[in-house]
């Protein structure tokens, strides 16, 4: 894959500098065929920060079952040992549940969700597939945090992810506080794109998850670019959904506070974005991290027929 | 000092219920002689969150000499190769120089400034004087946090400090927001006393002061106090001031953000609670951490008379 062009280089020997991003943002713009439920004011939003936060999207009855499933979940011993399943590595708790999707019919669902999914298709103009899904949890006291980085430059690097034509959806099944470990997002940061220094180790995924220190910005490049666009902890009750671009730079801090955070999180590619080889890692990592099998565009589920009719609108 | 009175136990073998507070919070309220500028709503405020904040209460005017001084000192080699220099475990940076008040005489001067003087002569209702003082510095994207702990249990563990009689003094350097690891509170956590598990090393400081881990109540005591208080964590400019009582649990997260933290920490305790042998601890701490030479009355000094006349209003 020596020949191939390649507008992220990362992964390097040496520093270099941040580029420009090499495609749009909002990848649809007045487009009649992919035209959706955001409008102008969103989509600018979207275009200037990277994100859009939308408070209380779901109410608890659709949240409240996915606690349930957990429960379910986590009495399953072969799941629970499989490599899906990623603890924490200070505590041992269970900290990510990868492939959600393909677990839980109900988090199927809600993958295909037509305001959600809406919302995607016209942010990437085009059908879209499900490219990683998992549920995030941090227990009170015990979840560590994530240092800043970007999840297309790990996707472009270790899954041969082409292009910035991806949007991750993170939906809170908790409330999200001040102190319980929110995410936090650099606004701006997605028109960037950070080359970073450090060959990847083989099968890298296996500590990365736990805490990554390949793929990680450096200090100069994180200050620059909070400096100028400071940071936001999107906060509010369980059921409140994030969309962000997927080469935000974001962050988590540890929960320091007795209540819980979880959250499901999955993400959508276009499928005019498939995987090739990675960009530089050594190997391809496994299919519940990078689906590479099931592309098939979503179709629209209306799992929550209660909600027909509502609109989206985004509070920040 | 086996038959020595013990109102507090901790550094237990197993564990012990919360007990109640054996003291007055507010120690002279009603009592002319020791009137200050706290109103009934600051007091009654202090009595029930056990801290009060005062946003921007000096001016950057004020501040700012602190960093010449701080420069100056961390070019004294002899200085930084001292035990007063506590250095961040992870990254080796300073993160606290103790003794402050002995080291600079703006410090000095500041912790007898006659506003901050008077408060706490009013909550304390006595003569008072400096039992550690400290600079604690928290770089960007550098700072660890501290975990949840009263400073008054490892006082009364590790120093011998008898009663609760003692406020801690915080004066913020830099500007403190939500993303560069702002001190947190339980408010109402003052009102008890979390005895902790586990007896107390030799030279235990050595250790504590980088990461606590002896002297950290347990998780579900700290879950009761915090679902019952909430947490707080204040924020504002430079110059804004801490007061909080010394049993109120507070800790700190990592700085996530590449704005510095620093502020001056300073202790008031009542000259009529002097230091006994430690109550919980093979031996005493050194004298930079736990004054026992230096217990003599603090006097007033108008170091600041740009300031003379100027009120005091508790924001928070």
């Amino acid at each position: 894959m020596s020949d191939r062009e390649d507008h992220y280089p990362t992964r390097l020997t040496t520093p270099r500098a941040a580029l420009p991003r090499n495609e749009p943002i909002v990848h649809a713009r007045n487009q009649y065929r992919w035209d959706g439920p955001l409008d102008e004011v969103a989509l600018s939003r979207y275009e200037r920060d990277g994100f859009l936060w939308f408070n209380g999207f779901f109410s608890r009855d659709i949240t409240e079952p996915f606690f349930e499933e957990l429960r379910e979940m986590a009495r399953d011993e072969a799941l629970m040992d499989s490599e899906r399943v990623i603890k924490d590595p200070h505590s041992g708790a269970i900290r990510s549940v990868f492939g959600m999707h393909e677990l839980s019919a109900r988090f199927d669902r809600l993958t295909r969700d037509p305001r959600i999914l809406g919302m995607v298709r016209q942010l990437l103009g085009s059908e879209v597939y499900i490219h990683q899904s998992r549920i995030n949890d941090k227990f009170g006291f015990q979840g560590s945090g994530f240092d800043w980085h970007s999840d297309f430059e790990t996707w472009h690097a270790e899954d041969g992810m082409p292009r910035m034509r991806a949007v991750s959806a993170s939906l809170m099944l908790t409330n999200n506080n001040e102190f319980n470990g929110p995410l936090m997002l650099i606004p701006g940061s997605h028109r960037l794109f950070v080359p970073c220094v450090g060959e990847t180790p083989a099968m890298n995924w296996q500590d990365s998850l736990k805490a990554q220190t390949i793929g990680v910005p450096d200090e100069s490049a994180l200050a620059r670019l909070a400096e100028h666009g400071g940071i936001q902890a999107p906060k509010g009750p369980a059921g409140s959904l994030l969309l962000f671009e997927c080469n935000t730079l974001h962050a988590s801090n540890e929960n320091m506070s007795p209540w819980p955070r979880s959250n499901l999180f999955f993400v959508y590619n276009s499928v005019d974005n498939l995987l090739e080889e990675p960009f530089a890692a050594p190997m391809r990592r496994p299919e519940f991290l990078a689906a590479r099998e099931t592309t098939a565009a979503l179709t629209m589920h209306d799992a929550f027929p209660e909600l027909a009719g509502q609109g989206v609108a985004p509070l920040q």
